[in-house]
């Protein structure tokens, strides 16, 4: 796994994307400090890439998974298929125990999977056949983004001050966002809007990234704790809100950054709209409700010290769950590609899958 | 100001204490790395250590003003009663503008002022008593948080899982502390309770300062982001919340840590009983409503930096208030050295007025 020379933001077009039969991507870790680009060259580096989350946000890290599945295919030298195929399963099982919560990994490796399934090809020409899937699905967010944007759009008003959650933004997506992507939108059609943006503790995902894309595209934003928000729905400081998800199920229960849940709890005691953006992808249509979703618990560490700084004493028990559940009475729509859903969400999410 | 050495727990009875004509404190800023001593020659620097928060909590820094006057009052080399009065005049009015919110701060100030307008003593007599005065204040803080700990003890139950915000423990008090008095006492009495503590960002002093009094006392505690709290309600792990406070008004209100609110909020619609610990010195009969206490805006620079590393983008908005206002609505009792109120505060509170 290199890593690349600091490079300006011009430069990226893409949070992830394939060159030279490399897979290279923002460092997220890295930022805001500076800008630096990883070169993955096998699955294994992608997968390191996804725990440590040098790469995260689910519709990112699903295209990840396809392009990890792209690597492995190029580096995979044999010339049968069944084994070809049977190497591909492994790998596509190890992808997909990255991380478990983000349904949209398992999405981008099932779409990877059926390319390899469906196709009479030979090894060279599936290897080729991969990547224009892996990159198909890339290509494919970026229009998808845009998409939300612009069905969000007609939820807002001008003067609206709208809270965002974490990082939803082009960093958590191939380009351009779904949270952040809706604010984008909503800027360039009513200019006069300001955000506030959680901190999202522990990983600093608002801070770090949300801040530095909002501040790079001129929206205006306010930085603040998480625990300050409450209160400013209290004063009646915040008009709307805005996240993402990291798994939708059946019944519109969501899945999203630990702290989601509250939030939503506290727009319903106020009176503000709470919408959830995200891509079709992100709806999992197996499950029913958001209990059975697999919530991951990462490491004390992060909790427990920042930039290798200790913040608490050793040897305490952290509980450091990555996200929680927003039960579906708490969203007052869901913002896809294909419309805006609104509850009763059983219903209407139905109408996707009979699509 | 001068740093101590590095010393153990066991040789800390006291946040603060007074010796060889100087204050003496628990540097609040070095834990929970080091217990480092902080000591203070002049009041400029007890207004230092307040403003850095190198000691904090509403009872601790109401109990530093005290000392930082029996500090100024022995450094004035004047005869005169009248100059030394009107000198010190100038000390309280600089030892009032530390920190605006905590209201113990300036009750701390006028029980001092009290032994200066009512005393007939000389300048050196009064110097005497006026110490003498701010160590009873210390020692009154003690027996003070001793009994707000036993009165508290009849709300709690075996097999309770408590939640507290910030630190409201013997570091912001002389010892023992408010919210955190409680919990001694409670698991004292109910040896099988279980803690959980929130961080408490910008300035975390429930990982730094609650955590490490926690450890050191053997009480079983899981630190969480602040984000955590709300969804551990969900899921029913959380069955009582108490936190301190920074100042009560006649009505209940109750301005407290930023976040409180969010709590407050969040324990209401779970149905989980919400209490507020403090001293009878943290209530101000002179305002009537919450909104009419002013809060504290911090630097930005707790947000975006930590142990000096940034974790945000330069040169951006950032809103730091240092606590927010818990409406009396939603506590659902006071725990005072004089006993437990409950609703309607109106009446309750006004009860002590008369006493």
């Amino acid at each position: 796994m290199k890593m690349g020379m600091e490079i300006t933001m011009n430069a990226v077009k893409r949070t992830i994307k394939w060159e030279d039969n490399k897979v290279v991507m923002v460092d997220q870790r890295k930022l805001p400090e500076r800008l630096e680009m990883l070169t993955c060259i096998s699955h294994y580096e992608v997968i390191d890439a996804i725990k440590s989350m040098a790469i995260r946000g689910a519709p990112a890290i699903g295209v990840a998974a396809a392009y990890g599945m792209a690597l492995a295919a190029n580096n995979i030298k044999v010339k049968s298929k069944a084994e070809f195929c049977s190497k591909l399963a492994v790998v596509k099982d190890e992808l997909a125990h990255s991380r478990p919560t983000a349904v949209n990994l398992f999405w981008a490796l099932d779409e990877i999977w059926k390319v390899i399934t469906s196709s009479k090809s030979s090894v060279d020409e599936l290897k080729e056949r991969i990547l224009s899937k892996a990159n198909s699905l890339a290509e494919q967010d970026i229009k998808t983004n845009l998409s939300i944007g612009e069905n969000g759009v007609r939820l807002f008003e001008d003067g609206d001050i709208i809270l965002t959650h974490c990082n939803a933004g082009s960093l958590a997506t191939v380009f351009y966002g779904t949270a952040i992507g809706v604010i984008r939108s909503v800027f360039q059609k009513k200019r006069n809007i300001k955000v506030f943006v959680d901190e999202t503790r522990p990983v600093l995902q608002g801070a770090r990234l949300t801040a530095w894309e909002l501040k790079y595209d001129k929206i205006p934003f306010t930085l603040i704790c998480d625990s300050v928000a409450g209160f400013l729905m209290y004063q009646k400081k915040i008009t709307k809100i805005v996240v993402g998800a990291d798994r939708i199920v059946t019944n519109g229960d969501t899945v999203n950054k630990i702290g989601t849940y509250s939030l939503s709890v506290l727009a319903k005691v106020h009176n503000i709209p709470f919408y959830v953006a995200a891509p079709t992808s992100t709806i999992d249509f197996n499950l029913k409700k958001g209990e059975d979703i697999p919530i991951e618990e990462r490491s004390p560490e992060e909790v427990t010290t920042i930039m290798d700084k200790r913040i608490a004493p050793c040897h305490i028990a952290v509980h450091n769950p990555a996200f929680d559940i927003t039960p579906n009475y708490n969203i007052t729509a869901i913002i896809t590609e294909n419309g805006i859903l609104e509850p009763p969400y059983e219903k209407t999410l139905k109408s996707f899958l009979t699509k």
